[in-house]
């Protein structure tokens, strides 16, 4: 018999099924996929800002190139000069810069103190590896990493003088007196011997004004230099062995003189507490000097978080797209346990929560899916931020807090992680947490931690407008009271979780019934301490850090109640209305970009995320699949400019990840809302249980079309007419079998809709 | 001609005028009046808690016994064992231990790792020198210091094994687990070879509950050790150099073989940045081996500062007691301008404000006649923390902010700057700051910066008793608003002037006109946000952290109204009540000791510090001159139990120095109160101005009288009938001549009153 429809199969894969028998994946080599620049691009608002170098999955050093370190967030730019590899880095940022710390540098003939970066040839990013050649100086330059420690291979194709230097000062800053630049507070380099170094940098602020970090290092090389020295500030000091901190920027060097051709390898280890920790770093991790083994490693441990998702597609673009971003998603929060220099523990340690409004929705729940146990050592390291500093922080980098954006989002990984049921979470301390946040102000600027504008929250039931970003911050609290309430209900609080059920309805306190703009009836508005709505602001004007919103208008915003579309389908007028209203957003946006150049609908805005799955509550998900696959189109490509802004720390990549596989989560719910699968795909858990996708197209399609509208779906080989399910569904692992068409079906379209709060 | 009248005469003092001649003063050796042990009882509530061992004048290092540290603040205990001697101290703080860092001990026999204490004999404290005999090794052991090396000197009086250990573990701790407690985050050791040691120690919390702060030290001794090791906890590493920070304690030893008689001599350079910037303190500070030296300019740096004030008393008592005050002064806030780990600033950074609650009364004001430069630099180093961490502090430690206890104090110190005309001070950013701590809310637990309970006393008037401390907090930020006032007005700010001029008058609000105790009527009560008094509230239960007050009870806090104590003598129903209302409030007084211990006056409550000279303000200069020298009798004597409190970082000290000379700074203002001198004193100020109080007593006394009231006055040469004179009254020198007798005078009683705001 013939089919008329292929399935997508999964290369190589022994299917497991859902009855609880031994799992056994191969793995693939999945990293010829990823390209690391892959949405690195360094424009301030449409640029991913994606890290490039070589790091580990969640490791602390970040080993990649500082090109220009006044304008770039990873230190990349693909124009201009190489100045060196530094070793601590952040991924998909935006803000003014953080890190850039302890860069290297290798040079041939007169050592220079600044002014010694290098126009590049032959530059080979990968998992892994980084290769270039420093074309000033033709220097084959080779970049490796394990956890903590860099690896260095310097070939020099010129025989004679030749440098490696550690400039301390070098970081990534934006201006000169900004009020969250980088500023150096102080450094100190020793020069140990003809082949090792040791010192740190001690840097303040950065994006969201952090306290001084120190990164301290001890390096290594594998030849005897035939001398070295020293500088401080512009002052060269050849033949000194030590720079005293003096809160001036120091550095070092050694200078070799080099045969034609010849290697010399270094090795770099870091910590965040101090140089005898850095050496050890790097003699546990890097006790040789075989630089291909180590990345090979380097790729193993790639391979082995990849190959979580292994996925089936003609689609090169797709899967090239798809494992880049799956790349980058797991380069942050790092994994800094046993490197916090603010306090003992025996918990995790996570460091750079870049923020936590940005990776709650997509970032963290596909953490949960493929490492679970990776997302309960991060709310361990949650708790004892909380424990030790006071909040559970929104923003956390250098080991301080940063900036919150908007809500107390750590509330929605609790409640992410409490209806996903992970294990090993202090619940009763968690909610201890989410009720802190939700009642005790931050003070100050109050945007450092928990709250901001929470007299207003507590008092009124919204924000008012004396505060900045009351809109956002209204719309976000109740969805966090959403959070706090689901928790404490599990946790048989019920006074607790009545209390903040109810608050979960505060967005309603900013609903301005009557304003109307396209059709589009109701919405959330400025409203003053005395009750009175703002009708003359601009519903699709922009708010920003000083605005009503911290990122969105009051289109998007108006649409923030995640937890309650039921209610909010109410408030817009029915489900007719509220398809309009999404037909509307939708169509009038196309614009791509950073939220200040598009006035509706934009995917590089967190907020937004959400929305194209809404059709799923009016019963329409062929709308959903339609607009799922446009954001794609136009937001997602190859190469250096891959997304349409900024990528925060893996939430453009994870949106990506889970609509290619054709689901999204619900963050903070245990529900997920099936979208559109563009691939077959078996998701490996820890508990070595599969989420297996198969997606069944059609043999043949004409030109120009895609099969992207699902005509039929089982679960385990039952049929299955929901647009959702739960996590309980898929923990003992799942088939789901869609067959896709090319125009728009009935399926699910009289099924039952997702659940929302008023239906509990 | 036979006088009556004896002068109690400057020996050896050439006497200066008020008309800008050169001046000259024989340094004289006073340090030999100055016991380090005074008011060093380690009690908690009883003891003064002064820190007895070696420094400089605000030096960095203060190295000194940790005899027992899970029981005293400053180290010392004058029973059991000392442990060793650390490097970082505090001087007179209650509440829970803070420092004790890096602790050096020399033991013979073999080498221990804990429990290496040492009972001791010929234990003789002295500026600049403490030495001691550790008994259990016969070890004569002496300390000496300069302002950031603590220097060592070890003779080894039995031949045989002898051991120097650095246990980077040992720090002062309360407890085990208390909300301030200290705690270790880590450490890390290197012996560098037979002579050099180097490491750091890491710790967080103490009192305040500040940020971890690194203490780095490097460390040299005279001569080459036989054999070293480290430890890791309670494992011994024999011959290891090196312990990596694994957040655990390590220590390092040397261990000899000495000859009996040998010494040893041992320099530990410290510092806050790098243990770089630790050895180039000890280079830049020592480069000598002479002990001996060491110790004489240490002397000779105490003489220099205790020379600015010689007096002439034939009591030797009161000489020991006042220059062991004196020097007890001088101890904090600590230098540690080139040391801050936390930004780079070309401003002076002074750390241990401890807290400023405790020292704007009396010993900032101290600083400032004698040492206004110094003054100016600590308040430049609090404009800088304001720049660089958001507000003034009220306590900062270990380069954080510690517990605010009651008001926004640093506004105090402005005021009293301000008004004195110090310069080289930006009193715009000053004021800046002032309006911060008067308008921004600090969040959280409202203790560490600015005003707690801020959005009550900015609508309601005062503090509500929904917040904890609302009595002291109300009356403390009434005078910090009159301080704005003052500083705003002299900036011409008229609008600020008059905000802040009304604000001051916010003590009424928690006035209860008709709360009556022992013929008072009138007092401060706790008040609830709907205006209610609790009148069910002991007028005399004290406060306390948690309490209505911080330290205080409604007869002390209904007092304090230091800059109108005009409107208060109407509160209190005139003149003749108010000072009724003192004569029953001094007299009910009479148990000394920790204020939870006594329900009246208490003079070591800060905030009694003025009130025996609050007679002034109903001309009975004479019943001021008894309430003094009842206080001082009853709560100064020589010795361990020098004072009979906390010492409090000066404030106990610069109290009693500044009523001894005669005199009393209302801090904030210009203005000094006069009290009565117990002998005659010349103060030599910065500009070499001198200001000479010569105290004439009559020549023969009967048994048990004392000539403690002042019979008549001149000011230059010219008759002085005010209790009160001005800053502006001195600064050009100023001759005062008292005329003491055993009788009450009439002197000053129809003066001009002292100013108060109500007349401004």
């Amino acid at each position: 018999m013939k089919s008329k429809f292929k399935y997508l199969t999964i290369a190589m894969l022994i299917i497991t099924g859902i009855n609880g028998f031994a799992q056994t994946t191969n793995q693939l080599d999945l990293t010829q996929y990823v390209d690391p620049l892959w949405a690195a691009d360094k424009h301030v608002w449409l640029g991913g800002h994606t890290f490039t170098g070589a790091c580990v999955p969640y490791g602390m050093v970040k080993l990649g190139p500082d090109c220009n370190q006044k304008t770039t967030n990873s230190g990349y730019d693909n124009e201009g000069k190489i100045q060196g590899f530094s070793h601590v880095h952040v991924s998909g940022s935006g803000g003014n810069p953080k890190y850039g710390n302890v860069l290297v540098m290798a040079t041939s003939g007169d050592m220079k103190t600044k002014n010694y970066g290098s126009m590049r040839k032959n530059e080979l990013p990968a998992p892994g590896l980084f290769s270039v050649n420093y074309a000033d100086y033709d220097i084959d330059a080779k970049f490796s990493a394990t956890h903590s420690v860099g690896f260095h291979s310097y070939t020099f194709n010129k025989a004679g003088n030749a440098n490696i230097l550690f400039d301390l000062g070098s970081m990534l800053v934006w201006g000169q007196d900004g009020h969250w630049t980088q500023k150096l507070v102080g450094s100190e380099i020793r020069i140990l011997s003809d082949r090792e170094m040791q010192g740190y940098t001690r840097v303040r602020k950065g994006w969201g004004g952090g306290d001084a970090y120190t990164v301290f290092f001890y390096a290594i090389a594998d030849a005897p230099c035939l001398k070295s020295g020293t500088w401080k500030s512009n002052n060269i000091h050849i033949g000194r062995q030590v720079e005293p901190d003096t809160n001036e920027p120091v550095g070092g060097y050694f200078t070799y003189n080099v045969s034609a051709g010849q290697t010399i390898r270094l090795k770099v280890g870091i910590s965040f507490l101090g140089v005898e920790k850095a050496k050890q770093n790097l003699s546990k991790e890097l006790n040789h000097w075989d630089f291909d083994k180590t990345v090979a490693e380097n790729r193993g441990l790639w391979n082995k978080e990849l190959n979580k998702i292994q996925i089936t597609t003609n689609n090169d673009t797709t899967k090239k797209i798809f494992y880049s971003a799956l790349y980058h998603t797991m380069h942050q929060p790092v994994n800094r346990t046993g490197e916090n220099p603010k306090w003992k523990s025996d918990k995790p340690y996570f460091d750079d929560f870049f923020c936590i409004w940005d990776t709650y929705r997509v970032t963290h729940p596909l953490v949960t899916l493929i490492n679970e146990s990776k997302q309960v050592d991060i709310m361990n390291g949650l708790i004892d931020i909380y424990e030790n500093e006071g909040y559970m922080p929104d923003a956390w980098s250098g080991n301080s807090y940063a900036m919150t954006q908007g809500g107390s989002n750590a509330d929605v990984l609790v409640a992410d992680a409490y209806t996903k049921g992970l294990k090993g979470i202090d619940y009763e301390k968690c909610l201890q947490s989410m009720i802190k946040n939700a009642t005790v102000p931050p003070g100050e600027y109050e945007k450092k931690q928990g709250r901001g504008g929470l007299p207003d929250y507590n008092t009124l039931g919204y924000v008012s407008t004396n505060y900045e970003r009351s809109g956002s911050r209204t719309m976000e609290y109740a969805f966090n009271d959403f959070c706090i309430a689901q928790v404490a209900k599990g946790l048989n609080k019920n006074d607790i979780a009545e209390k903040y059920y109810k608050q979960a309805h505060n967005w309603k306190n900013i609903w301005c019934a009557d304003m109307e703009a396209f059709g589009a009836k109701g919405f959330v508005m400025p409203r003053d301490k005395q009750g009175k709505f703002d009708r003359t602001m601009n519903l699709n004007k922009i708010g920003g850090i000083e605005g009503w919103t911290y990122e969105g208008n009051a289109w998007e915003y108006s649409f923030f109640v995640p937890h309650d579309i039921k209610e909010l389908i109410k408030y817009m007028g029915g489900a007719q209305r509220f398809e309009q209203r999404l037909d509307t957003f939708f169509t009038k946006s196309g614009r791509t970009g950073h939220p200040f150049l598009n006035d509706y609908f934009n995917i590089n805005n967190e907020p937004d995320f959400m929305l194209p799955l809404y059709y799923n509550y009016v019963g329409k998900p062929w709308k959903t699949a339609e607009i799922i696959r446009k954001t794609i189109r136009l937001n997602y490509t190859l190469g250096l400019k891959g997304v349409t802004g900024n990528e925060d720390s893996g939430s453009m990549s994870g949106w990506y990840v889970f609509n290619t596989m054709g689901f999204y989560p619900i963050a903070g719910t245990d529900v997920y809302l099936i979208g559109t699968p563009a691939v077959s795909s078996s998701l490996t858990m820890e508990n070595g249980k599969q989420i297996n996708i198969k997606t069944l197209l059609p043999k043949k399609l004409k030109k120009g079309e895609e099969a992207i509208y699902i005509q039929s779906c089982k679960l385990n080989g039952q049929p299955f007419n929901k647009t959702w399910f739960r996590h309980s569904d898929i923990t003992n692992g799942a088939i789901f079998e869609f067959v896709m068409g090319v125009k728009p079906s009935k399926w699910a379209t009289d099924g039952a809709l997702p659940p929302s709060m008023t239906e509990n």
